[in-house]
């Protein structure tokens, strides 16, 4: 034990990154769901946490020690995001909490309230898939996606069915597997039973970029809201599924694929399975930009006898949803009546709340028990 | 346009995280090396930064816009990581950079400054390999490890080397992915044909866990300086061997595979090639902790007499790399007179610095030159 304790501490000095927050718990997350927050700055004059658990800073006091400290009240089941905000300077991170996440170009701590939807958002001992960062080459062209394949499917012979899975805008092939917890869902969500084992294809869809922030040639640019609405995304996604069937055990048919995505990526599920009507038959739109195209595609235009296409070929489930304060409430509105106008079958979700990962994790976990 | 431009702000402003800083780049890589750093805090009264470029903090100064300013001189080319340290509170992370790096219980930014060994941690023009978080199931245990696959294998049917790399003392299987640019490394070396197409197999080497923090069903805790030097691991990496061989298109012969550590991983890499000495013809030891094996245990103990069965049974390369501050580096003097005792036939890199990162990437770069 001495030895072990001298070589800790040899390595720590000698790395020169010996965590400096030492005693301070933050985020502490009790019993009842109640989250204490705490912060040390012993010379600051004011320290607040915002977040998503509450609406606008919440400001903290400073108790004896230098520390910061804010006491919520018990919150719901959630995964939550918070920064800080030392004298006016806002995006602090939390220096005890070494949990960030980054959403397009925030990096922002979390944490997890368990004892409801937010068990699903966190690892529990169940067996686990598997998440890979591949490179699918196409046409000459390398993408990179990320994979998750169910726990099992190294070890036996079966194929499964597949959900592609797509991004908003800002995003890339990270967004769902980092604040989507989409590998935490599906792990969690096949061991209870209540979805069928599938693989889950996260591809990028801003065709300006190779991959994620940091992962390609561009190096290390900020992220910005960059995204592909000019048919170049749907175009290429031909080639995704091709190349998802041809290396991995799929089962290649309409009847066993499902696309889905939030928001640019609800408007890329809508118009990528209009466009092939024969290689989706479950369609997921996640709070869809619906109508926010770029003008003169060729592929966006005539909508209604698009989906009067694809409808007519057959959809085993297209699932829209969407919350009551979206700023993109109303052109779901428009879309539904152009799909009740002519009475196709759909179902139709709208939770409280807006244009966030919380509904669209939760849109997920009912969509993804929907399906095959 | 316009309605692109609609829609990104309404995305941004649901989302609550509007970047903050705005307008502030931070740091920039000039094209000299010189790197200037910027962090937006106009009532400050003092501002530093630290990091891996220059010993101890380096003050700032204020510009006229509340901007903290310090241009370094002409850095290296090198992968530096770097906090900011606000009136007297040290890990204060960048806000206008987006990349960050975990080792252990710390969060730090990064930026590389290339021209040099830099270029081969960035991402470059090349074919990429594949990065797996996968879940080994042996003995009716499960547990994480990362799995670097070359550019091609999905495409390919040949079989291909294992190099099987671990990580020190409070690491897991995400440090040589992420502080030690493992996948850029091999990327970049393999494109250049300076190294065999090779699997890279990176397993969690404290028993005590089964997977990086927030992975398992631990949770979110804070990671520490947690290891297994008491046998455990050693044995169990047989199953290691047999689960990647029955998973992946290895060539399972000792003169396919290598194994190579950081510091408890390089005292992991020694006892395991010795434990199974006709299983590794390749060992590289990386500032290793080759003394700190715990007390009483059995497979620790008459170091001589299986360091000699070892090399009785060949070994192809045996290599040893330590830094000439390493707080190590006596226990390797040791360690190497007792090779040099017996006429084993070694190869030996010292460099400067002490135990860093930096070293071990350098290290993982000459030993993957000469494997296979």
């Amino acid at each position: 034990m001495l030895l072990m304790f001298v070589l800790m501490a040899g390595v720590a000095s000698a790395q020169q990154n010996l965590w400096q927050s030492a005693g301070v718990v933050s985020p502490e997350v009790c019993e009842d769901g109640s989250v204490v927050f705490r912060y040390f700055a012993p010379d600051a004059e004011s320290v607040a946490v915002v977040g998503d658990f509450a609406s606008g800073a919440q400001s903290m006091a400073m108790s004896d020690n230098g520390v910061w400290e804010l006491r919520t009240a018990p919150l719901a089941s959630e995964y939550y995001t918070y920064t800080f905000v030392v004298d006016g300077n806002e995006g602090i991170l939390d220096r005890s909490n070494v949990y960030t996440v980054r959403d397009v170009g925030s990096v922002m701590n979390y944490f997890i309230v368990g004892g409801g939807c937010g068990d699903l958002y966190k690892a529990q001992r169940v067996p686990h898939g598997a998440v890979s960062r591949v490179w699918a080459t196409t046409e000459g062209r390398s993408r990179r996606m990320t994979v998750y394949t169910p726990a099992g499917y190294e070890a036996d012979y079966r194929n499964y069915p597949v959900l592609y899975l797509l991004h908003g805008m800002g995003g890339d092939e990270e967004a769902w597997v980092a604040t989507g917890r989409v590998a935490e869902i599906m792990d969690n969500l096949i061991a209870e039973g209540r979805v069928e084992p599938m693989i889950v294809v996260m591809p990028n869809g801003c065709m300006r970029h190779d991959a994620a922030p940091g992962y390609s040639e561009e190096g290390f640019y900020k992220p910005y809201m960059s995204g592909s609405m000019d048919g170049s995304f749907e175009e290429y996604f031909a080639d995704v599924v091709a190349w998802t069937d041809a290396h991995y055990r799929t089962y290649p048919t309409k009847e066993r694929r499902a696309i889905a995505g939030l928001s640019m990526g609800g408007f890329h599920a809508m118009q990528i399975s209009k466009r092939y009507p024969d290689m989706f038959d479950y369609v997921g739109l996640f709070s869809a930009a619906i109508y926010r195209g770029e003008e003169g595609v060729a592929m966006y235009e005539n909508l209604d006898a698009g989906i009067a296409e694809q409808f007519a070929r057959g959809v085993a489930l297209y699932w829209i949803g969407i919350g009551e304060d979206d700023f993109l409430y109303d052109e779901n509105v428009r879309f539904r009546a152009l799909l009740d106008s002519h009475d196709y079958e759909y179902e139709y979700v709208e939770s409280a709340g807006g244009h966030t990962w919380r509904n669209w994790r939760c849109y997920l976990t009912t969509f993804a028990e929907r399906l095959f």
